[in-house]
């Protein structure tokens, strides 16, 4: 099944734009976990648990696993496991952000897609759609580029303002000048999609730039990241993001859910509020 | 010991600007290694005892390891602990093309630094320098940032042009009109380099764009990929690259080295090409 069919069936099932990040950061989970053998699977397990019926997605973020060694790539792929066996119908986006030359993104897709076996990735653009191929013509799965990230310093680069160089007669002319994420937006809409399997990564610190990106992106799919603990505001997200389907967005928290004492009653709470926006 | 310190007294040991990229892909390693326990740690074992006097350096590239899960991820441990035990001198670069928020910079920082102890990684500039302090911050390793890549498409979106927005009376003015890598460039030098631990990867592919960052990088040392199987020329890119001391480059070649039937003498070869251009 295709990427975007499994959101949208559990979008609907859940009637839920929420994703639930699994950052599952040793330091910061519940003492009684960490005596056991496997810390992090055994914590994710028991929000997996918990959450499963109120959410569209969940998100581990592949830095967390990566920074306990082996034992963290074991409690990743348990993780995965745990969701395929129990909740099949719950798509795991892997947030790993790879980008490499197209040779070696094929081994970063099999890591992902075969030995994981997740639905979908977060990836760079920098290199250009060519290296990335490798992922986008993994047709089934959603390959979701960073455009406007949630940090506070995204705009070093991504708001420069971007255009193609026109060297004629040892002048450069300069054409549709524009942000650097807005060209980035436009090109994988219209030159990277061609499976139709592409979605962007639009912040939710900065509502103004996703309700741009969204105009030019017809129905497409953002992920989401930035409220909660970053800051983003949930009303202004949802009414900027949304696409025509009063849908199109899939809503990450990690921290402010997981690392609570009562994560199911945080994922309650951040649904209903999307729902309000979204639904009225 | 800082990786500039470190990289400097291996180049004048080894008299060699030649890393060697472990790119130790499983379906190319010769069907010896498949055989064993650790088909690429043993594989990577035997090319480092064979190069280890030519090299001023080893770069595995994190994808070939991750590709094969948890076992690919201990032969790359493997491999780290290999070296720093038997060649303690020589530094370990983990191409990784890491790029994520701080706090999740952090995370992969630990793994690559701690879990790890390589000394030095590549990165993506997408998310700006805020998000990439974690890496910064470690004054003692090497930070290499991707600014021109090897890969044919690298253009797509490096080569824009790219200038600072500046709003006045709703009018937009540019300045400093200049191509994206040549704009990452200069920050790299003149506002990320805090630590004086930045370098840059540029590609042998493209020996005008190296030429070009080299007037503007003072002696910073760069990674330069794409010599070997991707077709980079040495003698332009030697003659295009160096800085004022004949260095300041890590001439990486991984495929044309350590998948043919001689690695060490295909080495030799390659160390003694790229000083022939180097030293006269």
């Amino acid at each position: 099944m295709k990427f975007q069919e499994k959101l949208d069936k559990i979008v609907k099932k859940n009637n839920s734009l929420l994703c639930v990040g699994l950052d599952s950061d040793f330091e910061k989970i519940p003492p009684r976990f960490k005596k056991k053998k496997q810390p992090l699977f055994e914590f994710n397990k028991n929000i997996i648990d918990q959450t499963h019926d109120l959410v569209c997605a969940y998100k581990p973020n592949s830095a967390f696993y990566e920074a306990l060694g082996l034992n963290g790539i074991l409690a990743l792929k348990f993780t995965c496991h745990y969701l395929q066996k129990n909740y099949p119908q719950i798509p795991i986006i892997l947030d790993a952000k790879r980008g490499d030359i197209g040779s070696t993104n094929e081994a970063y897709a099999k890591f992902i897609f075969d030995f994981l076996g997740v639905d979908a990735v977060t990836i760079h653009p920098y290199l250009g759609m060519e290296a990335n191929l490798p992922f986008l013509n993994r047709k089934d799965k959603g390959i979701i580029i960073l455009c406007r990230t949630s940090n506070p310093g995204a705009g070093e680069l991504q708001d420069l303002s971007a255009s193609i160089h026109n060297i004629t007669d040892d002048r450069r002319k300069s054409r549709n000048k524009e942000s650097l994420y807005i060209h980035i937006a436009k090109k994988v809409v219209s030159e990277w999609n061609i499976n139709g399997n592409c979605l962007l990564v639009v912040g939710a610190t900065y509502p103004k730039e996703l309700a741009e990106i969204r105009k030019l992106a017809g129905d497409m799919t953002f992920l989401v990241p930035g409220v909660g603990t970053q800051g983003g505001d949930v009303g202004k997200t949802v009414k900027a993001g949304l696409n025509s389907k009063k849908a199109g967005m899939i809503i990450n928290s990690s921290r402010s859910i997981i690392f609570t004492d009562n994560p199911r009653s945080e994922a309650v709470k951040l649904r209903e509020e999307i729902n309000k926006y979204r639904l009225t």
